[in-house]
């Protein structure tokens, strides 16, 4: 991966995840996460009951098909600014093991929002990391 | 429509837009976008050539299957202040016609960046809206 996605992917504080419903059509919406080189982190917004859990379109579409793809992007009314980082891969949903513990401690680190609502015990993504393809204006 | 999602609309100036490959794989970029009430007018990057526009990813992923979902949000450190709105459609690329012009009209009118690299000629995507769903933190 070149350095500047990878500054890009970092130093960002929103991405939008697009997936697709179990009938196949698109779904996005945006998410904070975290990043530790080789996979992005999303929590789920709070911590439902199982059946409501498993009623959350993200939930469904992931649970249906695992492949999603995530995009990062700076816009400015100065189109020479414009950039984007596009991250394809798959997501299994984490209740708890290693890549569950280091999503959450990345994201408490991340987000201070957090101290005040705390994540643990949330369900999170993990999502592996496949592809990683950028674009700048500036280089283009 | 909720008022409240048809001003989001009408004053935001980037989207992001999810299709699927051809294999079913979810895929997401952010674009700018026009807005009549009922369509979402969004065009290609440059005038490609004929054999060049059949192989961009997104012409391929919309001519496999039209259903898109974009999505339009605010992010700020305090999140009392989330916001997004989601919309559904099926997308059609024109070249010419009045739904044509009229996004061609909008975009030129809402981003003066046309001024120097004018639409005149580039392919559109018209967006016709099927579904359009609506969250703010500060009504959660």
């Amino acid at each position: 991966m070149n350095s500047w996605e990878h500054t890009f992917i970092q130093s960002h504080r929103v991405a939008r995840l697009a997936t697709k419903t179990p009938a196949g059509a698109p779904h996005v919406l945006p998410v904070v996460y975290a990043y530790d080189g080789q996979h992005l982190f999303t929590p789920l917004d709070a911590k439902p009951k199982q059946v409501e859990l498993r009623k959350l379109q993200r939930v469904r579409n992931i649970a249906a098909d695992e492949r999603v793809a995530l995009v990062i992007d700076d816009y400015a009314e100065d189109w020479a600014q414009l950039a984007w980082v596009q991250i394809r891969g798959r997501a299994a949903l984490h209740t708890e093991g290693t890549l569950y513990d280091t999503g959450i401690a990345l994201l408490a680190a991340k987000y201070p929002q957090y101290a005040t609502m705390p994540l643990v015990g949330r369900p999170l993504f993990v999502i592996h990391i496949e592809k990683i393809t950028g674009w700048r204006a500036d280089r283009a």
